[in-house]
């Protein structure tokens, strides 16, 4: 079997629902799905979008080998009929999404389908793994690089702590999108160019007579690359000592200025600052200092908060696998179904308030103060549009007397279409347009967003309209 | 490129170190990794090793096409007598290994790799990915089947929100060794035989007119594998009694006298005790209970404590992702060289006393006490055998006036031979075989050890040689 078909990706229960609906009164019923979370890891403010590309790919490969419907025949649960129509399937369903790279925010769609039943439940598991999976840790990335600030150089090297090769190969890429300016893992620069980098390991310095000549054979090597990894023996009597002699032996003479020295362990602030005033002394005022070493945003935070002179750090394990908070709770609910071309919303009760859902097909828009800062999301119906010249007044969907109105603002609709009809309408932006795109949208945010301890809660309520329907349905159940 | 080609999946350092030992005199050096671990995942008492097949096909497969080797080119960092030596590539080095299933302990190796220099650091990255993600969800698993028993039923249903793809594919199969007995993931079970299963989602429910149709549309297709969702609307007053209603109108008239009920929200103590109070008075004895939502191993520990008549057990996120504690901390560090023939025995110091290697080529024995139980490791240098015949005494490699001597015993060596000169030795076990194993490896360690809480920490000790040859390393590092 080719293990880079993600076909059969899909949750058991998806097929038996999928031949369900295809051997009953749903076979061609249109459904609307929308993918949404409803809480921001680590409590966080916001939240990054990732994972399209892999969603794209995926609708757009998706089909059933032989081997697959024999398969799924052994089974002994499946008509004839669903198996041959799963033989010739492809997706023609309709798909809007927010591009990768988009800050959002829980209950948000950040995917909405239109196809039928069974189209729509055949995606789903591998959408919900795609966005889960990338967004988490586009989301991290962004945290730990706000932490480090743009001016430090942020390194992805978790690929050997990573939760298997998807893990490890897109997960350089969200982290990328999000934040991160270079990975440790060379595949992932093969397949999506995220530009991977790496110099040296204790082994390494182990290999030689001493640190010194470990050192020294490096810069004749790589004079254009060199950071010497100080920590092997003693990093302040013996590491940055060795790498000073080198620099000044190898790299100087050659007119090198690019060097840089990197600590894995230890208390990275007494060690930095102790190698910076060694370098400064020895006259390497242009030598940086890598740290690494079980980093994240928190520790970082602490690090230069207490004037650790680091220049680039390398995170490895808590970013590749979101330590603080591993899991991105999106769902995929119905929200809509078609009934003779009429959209009906649907909606999932819950004892638990939060968990209500958002009724019906929407449309997601951002709304731009003066300064061009993000100062609310607001959702409405599909059909809603904004007229920007005329005041907007928002509401809390829960405090309906908290008002806001806006008269000196503009909005953008987030969500774009990807798939019309099955056939893709939507141009996949390249990886460095994504990560420009991030940027933006950091830079777009009040700061109080980005705090990580209790940031401000960012407004994301209802128009008028969706929030009658929404109302109406659930004053509907309560009554039945 | 071929996304199924994981060989580029090497951090960039491996690349300039190998060029490095490739242009150097360490190019045909032989040297010796272990791959061994030092703290367990959630303070443990034992973890399961997992993820060597994948290691061994990645090491089979291990090769760079030309597209690889022009973008090492590209780089221009690399002589051309690295890349040919590169375009030629295969592994021809040993590797020993811990069978997939086995109870293991930190500071033991589960992988040694005797190999040049160059071929040692190339296959790092992909064995410590391998070995860390699926040994932490093994250990994971292991742990969540502990706590709910050998007699109830525990499905791994997390791939919606698992890392990526080879973390839900591989993560359902190492999920599988560790306990789980089924996986809601059907591409793997068509990948590596893990049995899928799954019946139906609250979306199912809500697209028909009532939950009670929905119900009664399920069972006529399925009657032999309903479990009906109970909680989209009202879990005690809606979705108990129409699971009743349709099991008494169809499937009791067929003969069918296997069902049950999931219950994915609210309180699932109280509402399974509910529910099951319900089923018993409707004389449905036979209906189990199967309950899900955001669980592992503590929760449903406190849910057994608290008496709740769940039978099967759905564990989604926290299983995948290893959510309480997501990295397996696997290292890989050099033990010994080979010089004109002779194994030269190597450490890594460190100020911190944990963090010091044990050098050597070593051998990894378990002794078992009269009833079969596992009764303490011992490391010893790989020509090192055990005489059980002879009373052994081991001793405490910190505070070695702690001794123990066995008597009537009886050892196993843990590292076999999986490769040798490159050549497979060892034939892949299948999955069931697998999951046995791992039965009878927890059958074998004492209660004491499989705590969750404050567990009894399991004797790793080394042979006396061992001990004495790390000795004289530290004492030599001391006095340079």
């Amino acid at each position: 079997m080719d293990k880079s078909d993600h076909s059969m990706l899909i949750d058991f229960y998806e097929f038996t629902m999928a031949n369900g609906y295809y051997e009953s009164a749903h076979r061609d019923r249109m459904v609307y799905f929308d993918l949404f979370f409803r809480d921001i890891p680590d409590h966080g403010g916001y939240a990054i979008m990732a994972g399209l590309e892999s969603v794209v790919e995926f609708i757009e490969n998706l089909s059933f080998s032989d081997e697959d419907i024999e398969y799924l025949r052994s089974r002994g649960m499946f008509s004839e009929d669903f198996l041959a129509y799963l033989a010739d399937f492809r997706f023609t369903g309709d798909v809007h999404a927010v591009p990768e790279g988009t800050v959002v925010f829980p209950r948000e769609p950040l995917v909405t389908i239109r196809a039928t039943a069974v189209e729509a439940q055949l995606v789903e598991t591998y959408l919900l793994l795609a966005i889960n999976h990338q967004s988490l840790i586009a989301t991290k990335a962004s945290r730990v690089k706000h932490a480090a600030g743009r001016d430090r150089t942020l390194i992805e090297m978790g690929a050997r702590r990573a939760h298997g090769v998807s893990s490890a190969n897109l997960g350089a890429r969200a982290a990328y999108i999000g934040g991160a300016d270079t990975t440790s893992n060379t595949l992932s620069d093969r397949l999506y160019g995220i530009p991977a980098a790496g110099t040296m390991a204790h082994s390494w310095v182990q290999m030689f007579a001493s640190e010194y000549e470990a050192f020294k054979h490096y810069a004749e090597l790589y004079p254009d690359m060199c950071t010497f990894l100080v920590d092997t023996y003693d990093t302040l009597r013996s590491g940055v000592p060795n790498a000073i002699r080198v620099i000044k032996e190898v790299l100087i003479p050659k007119g090198i200025s690019k060097y840089a020295v990197r600590i894995d362990s230890g208390d990275l602030t007494y060690l930095s600052k102790k190698a910076r005033k060694m370098l400064d002394e020895a006259g390497l005022e242009d030598c940086r200092i890598v740290a690494s070493n079980a980093l994240d945003e928190y520790l970082i935070r602490a690090l230069l908060t207490q004037g650790a002179p680091i220049d680039i750090f390398g995170v490895g394990e808590r970013l590749i696998t979101a330590k603080s908070d591993p899991v991105f709770g999106g769902v995929y609910k119905l929200v809509a179904t078609e009934e003779e071309g009429e959209i009906i919303p649907k909606i999932k009760i819950s004892d638990n308030p939060d968990k209500i859902t958002i009724p019906h097909f929407k449309k997601l828009y951002r709304i731009y103060d003066k300064e061009g800062s993000a100062a609310a999301d607001l959702l409405t119906v599909h059909d809603e549009t904004i007229d920007t010249d005329k005041p907007l007044t928002i509401f809390d969907p829960v405090h309906t007397w908290k008002k806001t109105t806006f008269t000196d603002y503009s909005v953008k609709s987030l969500l774009v279409p990807i798939f019309r009809h099955g056939e893709r309408v939507y141009t996949l932006p390249d990886i460095e347009a994504i990560k420009k795109h991030c940027q933006k949208e950091m830079d777009s945010l009040w700061e109080e967003v980005k705090r990580f301890d209790y940031p401000h809660q960012y407004y994301v309520d209802l128009s008028e309209k969706l929030w009658n329907i929404r109302e109406n349905l659930i004053r509907r159940h309560a009554d039945d």
